[in-house]
């Protein structure tokens, strides 16, 4: 019973405190995910010490809880979002995703090239510095209403293009780290990551179709509801399996499911789920954030030049990448990219394990993720505030104006 | 990945047995909750071995899973019952907890001890035979839309108070285990648990009434469903702390907030996170079940003598303690209080723990656990399509019928 009491009140302090500092955070018009994310550091280890990563078992059911929370959130995303309108702006979405790739993985290795490390520090950190944790920007634009907009549907392309890359940069450093790059592997996790998502966007319309009179069909209450839940959790465990990050999955099934999305309310269904577990995936995220890093002042230099190189990588390349859609969306493009997320840190922990990293250079990862995810969601909600981003409707007036004969 | 992978397969295996199974059921017209339970059986260590709760810290987290999911289901059961309506059924449901404490206690020790054991021993099969889990009941009556039944509300109003008595009952019976029985302790317990539930139903209802318009006022999108997760999750942790059943505390959460059901629709602000998380709460119960037990041939006569007497306990007892209603009622009251679950199991291993049962006794334990749990749902179904069990509105007409001036 002990037990069961302390993870209940466990919960009970994360949901309070995500629920409070999100509040306070609307309030003060900032984005209520930042909120979250300092709810945990304040419950983590580092300030009133109540939740603590180091206690293995029980932290690690948080840690499902918040794995689950964020495929809920990725997926309820993608129930937005129809395979189409991802393929319209998929030319946008690769330059996005390939720019956003190149431009941060070289800052990142010349920046530890020219701090006198080796060259194998300097792909890692390179390699640290190429993944964006598209989980922060998804949620800002779900608070702020705006996940049909053009913007969103390049971001969250891109994202999905840039997990592939990141795994194939991670599996090449590995392999130098290792002193032998394995080929046959990497060929490997192209053809299956890049497979998986092909497969979905050819075949998954289709399936859905075929799929879709079952949910009338079925005796059980809430039928839609459980075959979605089933669809999500199936395409992320796969996604999973082969490497990919479990969000890519869920994010596809949500976009395939989004043909059904109107007929079977499926958003709506999902609402209290959602509301119910992606806190927890945000306070997570701040309990696991190591403040030591920021009183060691021999790093903080190092730290913040590094932080200024990942934002200024995504920025220029990203926005770059989507350069096409004007300086204003362009930008919001290169903003809704730089958040780094827990990938930065797997790729950095990785390279600590091998033994081809400092613990200094960590640490130096570990304070540009949290920088840049803290950072990025006021600078998204003020661009968006100031009308950076037309909503869909605007966009298509605007375009049918623009489509009009001249001599009208 | 590895093991996020694995985590989401077994997720997934779990939601998709408990949806096949619940639908087959329904379909052969059996309530879905022992589908999902059989669910469990087969992917459990001892059929498909898919799931196996050996593999302790994985398993670990669907146990929260299916805490979190019992949790839920107590409290929109509770969602539904006001404070009044259970006051109002009060004294049929203390009887009906009083004497199927009683009888079920006198059976299982009078049992132990003419079959040659220890008084220490038939003591504890005694306790092990005290507590029903409502969860089971909760779920058919929810299934089958009975919620607002008087028979519904003696249920619950007397699993309630068979919870404090359960706990009294263990805290005499560990007491002579131990040599030595602890007066001040059990006259703690006795306070705490009884204070608990008085200073809910008297401050509960003001204190809800003072809430309310808060609800309007807060910024965060969805309120009135964060207030009331938090307000579940607090009563679940302190119940928890005083060592009462998790889901009463959760059952009188929803009770009293049962004022604000209507007005902020919450019953249907939690629908998809019980759709979610209850399912797992009877999986996993089901990859619990040792069915090496009945494969102990010796040990089959005495576990189904000692499952009659369990089952005879509650029926007598409980049906008696429901007399008023009426046979039909009184039955139903009887038939629906059968179901042991985990608090059975919970105190014979707590005896086997102490080296004062046998495991002979313990795996008999656990039989009638299993088989009283298993044969409850399709005769409360029957006896409820026969209907045993007025709807609340058909009673009310009736009643209404009953008090008009004889000579109209």
């Amino acid at each position: 019973m002990e037990h069961t009491a302390r993870i209940l009140l466990d919960l009970l302090m994360m949901f309070a405190a995500a629920k409070i500092m999100g509040e306070i955070f609307e309030r003060i018009k900032q984005p209520a995910v930042v909120g979250e994310i300092l709810a945990g550091i304040l419950l983590g280890p580092y300030i009133f010490g109540l939740i603590s990563p180091s206690q293995t078992e029980t932290f690690h059911v948080y840690q499902v809880l918040a794995e689950i929370g964020v495929i809920i959130l990725l997926f309820s995303t993608g129930l937005h979002i129809r395979v189409e309108e991802i393929l319209s702006v998929g030319r946008t979405s690769s330059m996005v995703a390939v720019l956003g790739v190149i431009l941060p993985f070289f800052f990142g290795y010349l920046f530890t090239l020219t701090s006198e490390h080796s060259t194998v520090e300097a792909l890692f950190i390179g390699a640290a510095m190429v993944a964006t944790s598209v989980g922060i920007t998804a949620r800002v634009f779900a608070d702020l209403g705006i996940l049909d907009s053009r913007v969103a549907k390049v971001i969250l392309g891109a994202a999905v293009i840039d997990d592939i890359l990141g795994l194939l940069v991670l599996a090449v450093v590995t392999g130098v780290g290792k002193g032998a790059i394995s080929y046959l592997k990497i060929a490997l996790i192209t053809l299956e990551a890049t497979g998986f998502i092909f497969f979905l966007i050819i075949i998954g319309k289709k399936l859905i179709y075929r799929m879709a009179p079952t949910f009338g069909f079925l005796k059980s209450r809430n039928a839609p509801f459980a075959l979605a839940v089933l669809f999500c959790l199936g395409l992320s465990a796969v996604a999973s399996y082969i490497d990919l990050a479990a969000i890519v999955g869920a994010f596809m099934a949500g976009m395939v499911l989004a043909e059904l999305n109107v007929e079977f309310k499926l958003s709506m269904r999902f609402e209290s789920l959602y509301d119910f577990l992606v806190p927890f995936f945000f306070v997570v995220m701040g309990t696991q954030v190591d403040l030591t890093v920021f009183t060691r002042f021999n790093l903080i230099g190092a730290a913040l030049i590094l932080t200024a190189f990942a934002i200024l990588g995504k920025l220029i390349g990203c926005g770059l990448g989507a350069f096409n859609l004007g300086w204003k969306e362009g930008s919001v493009v290169g903003v809704g990219m730089v958040p780094r997320g827990e990938v930065g840190m797997i790729v950095a922990s990785i390279g600590l394990g091998m033994g081809v990293i400092s613990t200094d250079l960590y640490s130096i990862v570990i304070f540009m993720v949290v920088a840049t995810t803290l950072l990025t969601p006021p600078f998204l909600a003020k661009m968006i505030s100031k009308g950076f981003v037309k909503k869909e409707e605007e966009r298509k007036v605007e375009q049918r104006v623009e489509d009009l004969p001249v001599d009208l």
